[in-house]
């Protein structure tokens, strides 16, 4: 008989799962392998609620297999680590985001791209190199392998520092790799949510100048007062953007929703560079002829290798970057959901899992 | 009361133009500006048949003002120089590509990017400096800029060589822009017209591997045989695009028609980058999840700069390339245009203006 999520490993964990579509959570017993050789076991202090959460939970992307524990914004202490072990010892304070495995043998893998390995483990709704499903950090306890674990800056806090694993990432990853990190370039950042306002705080300690693209006349002031960015840009307000053509060096595109890319290539200079990191889930409207007549190009991006995490982490800490949170309780996941759905989070949910969730 | 064509300026000249929306070309009569001091005043010896021509005599992208003589490959001999013209003299063989202007003051002209420049002047359909229309090659004579001018490499034939002002430019500035110059790269490209198989010729010369991506099968035997492909994927073959999945470094795309980009991006490996420079009328669609996934890219070009066109031409000196050519009468222009529309011609109609033109 095949084995329940509670009995196929030794050690018992306590968390939060969807069974099913809905995407409502509740408390689920279930189980992780014991501490190997190579693995760092984590007790989880905090965990970031990121929309991929939602997306998965609701099986939005058509490939969740439940239940579901979602969270791959994880800060926790280190309470064991295996023999192997040498970059971590009990009480460090580290962190675990998207990825929990790669086959640590291919191109992508040995150039630090793991992200992009094809047999890269999601931390969650996931099957790990020993076919048993991964599990996320809507739960007490973690075990994972420590390549995949990130040393914590001591100087940033873990809750709001959480969301730096994913959204941080997210954002940091194709300014390096697009070369969006050059002082006094204009960026454009379409969509001031959890991945918007990090890119902006990244970008200033990059010394940039930052525009905020966005649809909400609402948030101007956040934008500038409290984020730090240089102006607003209103996307509905037809003559500031006729205005604003043609003077943007790169813009970051954090809309996950479905948008035409037109008026946002029209934004940018000759040469520019339009990023996608919203992972809207139908193909987005491209129209040719601006993009060749600017010689501009629209680039992907997902998530980061672990080295490059390291360095953005490490980064955060020294410009005292974390993300702009709500604090909440595991028991309000549900309401949080819901509101993050209608983008109703300045700018990131994050669980307090420790004082929370008790087995 | 406003000059005609015929009239506005002193020097005569006599071409074929489109004067409505049909598309068709018949004999027509206009004038040209004197030679100035910067000027070249060129004889018409031969002029490519581009896409773009079609284009515009049937007003297909909304800008045609009628009468418009297009052609903007050609080449031909000086006939006279402007006193501060050094880099000609009469009897020259020279080119002339898709522009003859540009405010040479911008960021663009200053980084020999006139291609890009806000007011840079189309060889035909286009306004120049003193407000007068431009028209092109469908003619026995031109008056350009020196600057504009371009030296024609004495081992290239001026029939076969005339495609490279404006299909060898196309492919080779992207080449050159987005990195695809390296011996033993794997290059797919899309469409084997004009531009597809000039790509070809250019790519194996830097040393990369190539691969035909085609909808025709009959297309096989020639991008190999007497192109030098080193492969030839027809698109309809699910089992063979299966196979080529994440194989390719990047692909030159110069299909016109719409289609969906999606197919292309899964040929491409992790950091593959997609070039497009077919210029479809209407958006493309652009899944955002594979652009991700991969760290992808898909990118414009436009034609390239005055040195950089001078670059290609020298290049193709050294390494033989010219295109493969269908020469033609003046007369039959209007069934070469038909034929083109139906992509029936291997692989470019060239005017032989010299022998088939007269006033």
């Amino acid at each position: 008989m095949a084995k329940t999520p509670v009995d196929e490993h030794p050690q018992k964990v306590y968390g939060w799962a969807a069974t099913d579509s809905s995407g409502i959570l509740s408390p689920f017993h279930f189980s992780r392998r014991d501490n190997g050789d190579e693995d760092v076991t984590i007790k989880i202090l905090y965990c970031g609620v990121c929309h991929s959460d939602l997306h998965t939970a609701k099986n939005e992307w058509g490939f969740t297999f439940y239940p579901v524990v979602p969270g791959h914004e994880i800060v926790g202490v280190v309470t064991k680590t295996g023999k192997n072990v040498t970059k971590f010892k009990d009480g460090d304070r580290v962190g675990v985001g998207v990825i929990v495995g790669s086959c640590k043998s291919c191109e992508c893998c040995q150039q630090d791209l793991e992200n992009y390995c094809p047999k890269f483990v999601f931390t969650y709704n996931s099957l790990y190199h020993d076919g048993t499903k991964t599990y996320g950090g809507y739960s007490d306890m973690i075990v994972v392998d420590q390549h995949y674990v990130l040393r914590f800056p001591d100087n940033l806090p873990s809750d709001s520092g959480a969301p730096l694993l994913c959204a941080g990432i997210t954002v940091y990853s194709p300014m390096k790799y697009y070369g969006i990190t050059e002082p006094g370039k204009h960026l454009g950042v379409a969509g001031l949510g959890g991945l918007g306002h990090v890119a902006v705080k990244l970008a200033k300690a990059f010394g940039l100048k930052v525009t905020v693209i966005s649809t909400s006349p609402n948030k101007e002031t956040e934008a500038i007062d409290r984020l730090g960015a240089d102006s607003f840009l209103l996307s509905t307000d037809a003559a500031k953007i006729k205005a604003a053509l043609g003077t943007m060096d790169y813009i970051i595109d954090t809309v996950s929703g479905i948008h035409p890319l037109g008026p946002l290539l029209g934004l940018l200079k000759v040469n520019g560079k339009l990023i996608t990191v919203g992972l809207p889930g139908k193909p987005l409207e491209l129209p040719i002829l601006p993009l060749a007549l600017g010689r501009k190009l629209v680039g992907g991006s997902d998530i980061g290798g672990m080295k490059e995490t390291q360095e953005m982490l490490d980064f955060c800490g020294k410009h005292n970057i974390t993300a702009d949170i709500e604090l909440i309780k595991m028991d309000y996941i549900n309401t949080a959901m819901e509101r993050m759905a209608k983008s109703d989070v300045r700018y990131r949910f994050v669980i307090d899992v420790a004082n929370s969730i008790s087995k």
